[in-house]
């Protein structure tokens, strides 16, 4: 049996004629005799954002299935364009939309999700010596072309490596990997060799561009292999893979893998809240009707059995916010604060930070040690986030990183030792 | 039951989101309770040729099944951008390509033909109370997009048309109709209200942009009345129907319907070639086998049994033509006559012409009245081309206008006189 790799090409590899003959080239050159590519494509460069813009300069509200039909397109610009790039390679290859890959999804256009993969008429190309290029972003129900919502190619690799069983699914990007912080602010950034899924999925979460967040947790779901790494840079990427399958490999986790930088936050807190039973179901649910995202949220008591209850959204529906949150707190008894406060968002992630509770502890006294003041503090199993003001973001990534020692190479289970400073 | 029209809106009348929007008012304007609309659209603008620069930036030679994945996105676009803009009206619509509009083809690409229209879904989105929009210039053979080929739009609109007995088929362009002549060299043309196949397929084969000659051709076999008409000026266009239908409307057929002028035209000639079968197709055989398309052949026999064999090839093809022809005269024992000649060709078309020889003879006329030297003919059952010097052609244009009258209204069965002037 010849092995199977599923490739993926974002966008900003393929967006303009010059480049789809690069990323030809590279496909070629990870063609072995061996070896079986199928190549999944996103739309050239911003392809996607110009047909938006054509869609809402004919209409105010594009029914979804209207949408559906016109951003399949700018995908399937690409597969034809990269298959006749290799064609010209002297590389056999045919280019497939989601319907001909065999993708079938449910019915709900702009946000469908993958249902079914029949792989037969991929094999079948596969059989005949090709590479099949697929349309990434887009299947089918019934007939009919949906789309899978924004970073869907990603989505598309990792289910054509589940249904066909493949090595790994290589998502290849400008970024050549997942890094311990963003390099561009720590310069002694590491590249990771490995990551865990449920690790990736927080920094997905907090905005890393590295991975889709739904394509993790696809890949998380039915154990495939991804390797994120750069398109036009040969080197080895980072892993993501189950944490049992990373310490397999010899490597023991460290407390924290990665440090994850969000810049635009607005910190908002309603004050002299009266401390009773659904209070903050009251101040929320007026966010989540409309469509608010609420991320951090933190109560405490204060005097006289009043609470304070601060939580964040993004920085650019501050203001909405504050003003659908404060006639509620009115109603309540109580008051904002004031007006939304701008923040950084700085989160250390880590396998190894599950009953590990001294490094809550190292994550403050490191800050300290820099004179940033902490602003609120959240958790997770597996991450820490405090709030900082925003001129002091790097700052304080910075700081980390070195605490958590990032920069050191990846730690051996044999050369185990106290990782967390004291 | 409902009457039913189709309309096809062709590439410049749909260019921009601001022209798709008036499209889709145009379409409103054209529902009325007992009609059913299906609307066949072109890529917008430029895009075809657009896609076809980026191909051949990414490929020397790209595969016909490629190319034909590449261009349908074209029409894919305009199709999901009419439907929008229709729903934004208030009017429902729905999109489909080629594909799901049952357009099935052989499996030719880029110059597929239909060989079947399966309108179930058509219908059924017909009978839900929507306008139909359908991609032209593509369909299905096996699963596989294919392409019918440039202007493969007006086909898609006349094959529809027949699939589902519509009443007739309207092509919406910035031509607001057939012409008796370019008016932008005649200003006294007139707008055909009616004309037949045959003289329409020689208009479309000498230049008329109105129509694409395959159109009009599974329009005759078929039976289609076509109406060519204004995208956005509400005036009654050209109805294209059978020579019986015209008649039974109760207009006779006038001598010469129209004229038509094509200005890039190269003449060339061998002289001293012998007068023996095969001469004539070793010459052109080398132009065939290039892909040269010869328009006009006019042989005569000189003195002593040497013949001349003179032909037009297209302007831009005339000097490969003289390199290529060159060395087969030679080999023949003749000699080319010179360079290539540029020339222009005005034609006169007509159903009256059959049978009424004193026409050929009142051209000529008229044209040596407006001193205008004649340097070829070739002449069909309907039509009479003469070849004039580059500088002439707008002049003999207008000469053959005034000469045949066809300024005038069209003219009634009981009107009948001697229209041919003597």
């Amino acid at each position: 049996m010849p092995r199977l790799i599923v490739q993926k090409y974002g966008g900003s590899s393929v967006a303009d004629a010059d480049r789809v003959r690069r990323v030809a080239q590279r496909v070629r050159s990870s063609l072995a005799p061996d070896t079986q590519l199928v190549v999944v494509v996103s739309a050239l460069g911003d392809t996607t954002d110009a047909l938006l813009s054509l869609a809402h300069q004919v209409a105010h509200d594009p029914p979804g299935r209207e949408m559906d039909m016109l951003l399949a397109t700018g995908e399937q610009v690409s597969i034809a364009l990269l298959a006749m790039a290799l064609w010209d390679l002297g590389v056999p290859a045919v280019s497939l939309t989601g319907a001909q890959a065999g993708i079938h999804t449910d019915a709900r256009h702009r946000r469908a999700s993958i249902v079914r993969v029949d792989t037969r008429r991929i094999q079948r190309e596969l059989a005949r010596g090709r590479v099949v290029v697929v349309a990434g972003f887009q299947g089918r129900s019934r007939g009919e072309t949906t789309t899978l919502g924004r970073g869907g190619s990603d989505l598309t690799a990792v289910a054509l490596a589940h249904a066909l069983g493949a090595e790994r699914c290589e998502i290849c990007s400008d970024v050549a990997g997942v890094y311990t912080a963003d390099p561009r602010i720590v310069p002694e950034a590491r590249k990771l060799r490995r990551i865990g899924y449920e690790e990736m999925l927080e920094l997905a979460a907090l905005g890393a561009q590295v991975l889709q967040r739904s394509s993790v947790a696809y890949a998380e779901r039915h154990g495939v292999r991804i390797e994120a790494r750069s398109t036009f840079v040969d080197e080895p990427g980072t892993i993501i893979e189950g944490s049992d399958a990373a310490v397999a490999h010899g490597r023991r986790p460290r407390p924290v893998t990665g440090l994850a930088l969000s810049r635009h936050v607005a910190r908002l807190a309603a004050v002299e809240i009266p401390d009773r039973p659904g209070v903050a179901a009251a101040l929320f649910r007026v966010l989540g009707d409309e469509g608010i995202d609420v991320d951090m949220i933190v109560q405490s008591v204060g005097q006289d059995g009043k609470n304070v209850i601060a939580f964040t959204v993004d920085e650019e529906q501050g203001e909405r916010a504050h003003r659908l949150v404060a006639p509620v707190a009115a109603g309540l008894g109580g008051r904002m604060a004031g007006p939304p406060v701008p923040m950084a968002k700085v989160s250390a992630v880590g396998m190894g930070m599950r009953g590990a509770p001294a490094l809550a502890a190292a994550m403050f006294e490191a800050l300290a040690r820099a004179k940033i003041n902490i602003e609120g503090i959240t958790t997770s199993e597996i991450r820490i986030s405090v709030l900082v003001a925003p001129d002091q973001a790097d700052a304080a990534l910075r700081a980390l990183h070195r605490a958590f020692r990032l920069d050191e190479a990846e730690v051996d289970v044999e050369a185990e030792g106290a990782r967390v400073p004291s």
